[in-house]
């Protein structure tokens, strides 16, 4: 007999966490698409050449790599960043002998897809996760950093966070500093300052980087892009923070990263501007701007802070079977209902118990049950069960529809 | 230089097209769930075993497999259906030992994710797909088989089809009958009478076998069936074919299959009830009944029969960037008409000639424009263009939002 079980670090989504999911795709889906981001979809299978080497040592080591039934060296998705800059060359009339020119600059596109990595699996660490990227390619615009900014404070909002932080830093105030001592730096929140000075001291790093990073000025840019943000709707939420680094080194200007208050287990998008990265593929300098939420962690808080509506069972009335001979009402029931546009589900076992059928939606979530019994059937009437307020009453058949609207 | 490419059968969806995906996907949801059917999500990876074997020896060689890091033999998702199997093995009260009844049974649930199978690429077939399942777990009941019926009908209608069929066929008509005559039988539309009769001879098998099917009347549980489904609302889009068989030879009643007219790279859904597969690894019998829709000949069907709106670009507004000067116009222009709900793209590049950005807009089916230049905003009056149309009428600003609701 095999053992139903899913491999370390996968995960089923049953209908309730589906749904969770769901509703907080949509709300993202609906803040990208009301800046003009447009989705895109790539494979989950790519050439390795494509991916490999990207990443650093690191990633290499984690992507999903085998090799295909043809003998093509292949790789799961890994991230969405440089499929994008693929896509940018394959399609984009920016140099590419490929460039079909089917993708307008600037291109604005959001992704939100599943990426694998064969991480150390932890506490909400996975092997199978999603992606839910922003980024804005082709263009050096303030403008386009700033809505990066405003876009991350819109969709916290819409999610139902009320309090959060955006600490917008500057990766240029890093430029000469070594790679070691950045990410050091970048520890600076989580540790302070005395480990962080200790720890630049045992490698052999200037300690006196870390003030002078500590008391840096925005630039202009970075003043102007805060400006836009502000002009924009950014609130408090938003600050200047010199000493956010960032660890991957790949960014080139504004940075951003976004923390909830009471959700303790780290930082829940982060991203930024990164001029040198998209062009790879098309063999010229590409600039590009953007951020990705870490779609999993934001499920996470979301369900700590009690911040999903617990309406969201699509299903709103489950119509019970009281007895074969009257599984013909419970039928016409639902047909009815269903035809005056409220999900309906009939309960398919007319030999269940009643206490088992009002058990079943109760489980479900399912908010409203209906109970067609020989009294009701007698009197043109039906019973509606509120389960959630655990009240009842008997109403007339056609007045069925107003009291479940 | 690495050439950007994707691998053969693999596809980019750039947002035209991932936007038509998203647009048949939120309608088929919206029927699914008018019937009480659930979302539900597996992992892209399983174990080997759970897969190996359940798809003949044909889909034993299709898969995606190979060994992980951790020297675990894997695999990627072939179809939807084993891993409900599992799923209801592994948190069903089914019987299974993992069984943490977490699932109501019945339970009728839906699945729209990826597939991957190394087929032979051709017109229309991909090595990765989207499938697009429902099915009803843990019931034999008749009303089962006719809401499938009944959810093909309406999700072909939502989707906008006008002409179609559904043919319902009946699986016990083929007991005794040998696979290899089945497979033959099932071809009759395809080749006519002549051939099937033909191939039949050729193989030595029992010819008359065809003229049996084909006389056949409905058993009583498909009468009892259909006339379900008759009082559900099934149209004259339904009929009995006894000829009808279906490739796989897990079902065990009711089949179904649907085409439709003018469209013929065949069928774009099919399914049936099959009693004997979801249990495998629960080890006891579990009664199912579903269908499937090949996703992306409903896309290609729906492509060719012009069933998309021309508007499913979510962006309303182009707002362009006249000059430097009057960037800070444009700037405050869309931000306006964001607050009042109306999805919009501000012109990223204030450098670009209006041509270029009207020109861009047009390519991407952003219906408005809007240009603020100095006469505009001396005025306080902006000048929309409506794309499509070729019209555009020059309005004062407070009056914008009204015209383009």
């Amino acid at each position: 007999m095999i053992k139903p079980q899913t491999l370390k670090g996968f995960r089923d989504f049953l209908p309730n966490e589906a749904r969770k999911r769901q509703y907080a795709i949509d709300i993202l889906q609906g803040v990208f698409e009301s800046y003009g981001f447009e989705p895109l979809e790539t494979p989950a299978i790519e050439y390795e050449e494509i991916l490999l080497g990207k990443y650093g040592e690191e990633g290499d080591k984690l992507m999903y790599r085998f090799t295909d039934r043809g003998g093509r060296k292949v790789t799961l998705r890994y991230d969405q960043t440089v499929p994008l800059a693929r896509v940018v060359a394959q399609y984009g009339s920016a140099g590419s002998p490929q460039g079909q020119n089917d993708l307008p600059m600037p291109f604005k596109r959001y992704q939100i897809q599943n990426v694998w990595r064969a991480e150390n699996t932890q506490k909400g660490r996975f092997r199978e996760f999603m992606q839910c990227d922003i980024d804005t390619v082709g263009t050096t615009s303030p403008i386009a950093d700033a809505e990066n900014i405003i876009i991350a404070q819109k969709s916290l909002e819409k999610l139902g966070f009320k309090k959060f932080k955006i600490r917008v830093g500057d990766r240029k105030l890093f430029e000469g500093i070594p790679q070691s001592a950045i990410i050091i730096i970048d520890k600076l929140k989580k540790i302070g300052e005395e480990k962080v000075i200790e720890e630049l001291k045992a490698k052999g790093l200037d300690e006196k980087v870390l003030d002078k990073i500590k008391n840096s000025k925005p630039s202009e840019n970075i003043e102007l892009i805060l400006g836009i943000a502000q002009e924009m709707g950014v609130a408090e939420n938003v600050h200047f923070d010199p000493a956010l680094a960032r660890g991957l080194n790949y960014y080139t200007g504004m940075i951003l990263e976004v923390e909830i208050d009471g959700f303790d287990a780290g930082s829940v998008a982060g991203g930024g501007r990164y001029d040198n990265l998209i062009g790879i593929f098309a063999g010229k300098q590409i600039p590009a701007v953007g951020f990705a939420f870490g779609f999993d962690r934001l499920i996470e808080a979301m369900t700590e802070l009690k911040l999903f509506p617990d309406d969201l069972q699509t299903t709103k009335v489950l119509v019970t079977v009281f007895s074969k001979e009257l599984k013909e009402q419970a039928l016409s029931c639902s047909l009815s209902l269903r035809s005056n546009g409220v999900p309906t589900e009939l309960y398919l076992d007319e030999n269940a118990k009643m206490e088992k059928q009002l058990k079943y939606a109760d489980k479900k979530g399912i908010p409203y049950a209906i109970i067609i019994g020989p009294n009701e059937a007698r009197n043109n009437t039906v019973t509606v069960k509120n389960l959630k307020k655990r009240t009842q009453q008997t109403i007339n058949k056609e007045k069925l529809k107003d009291v479940l609207q």
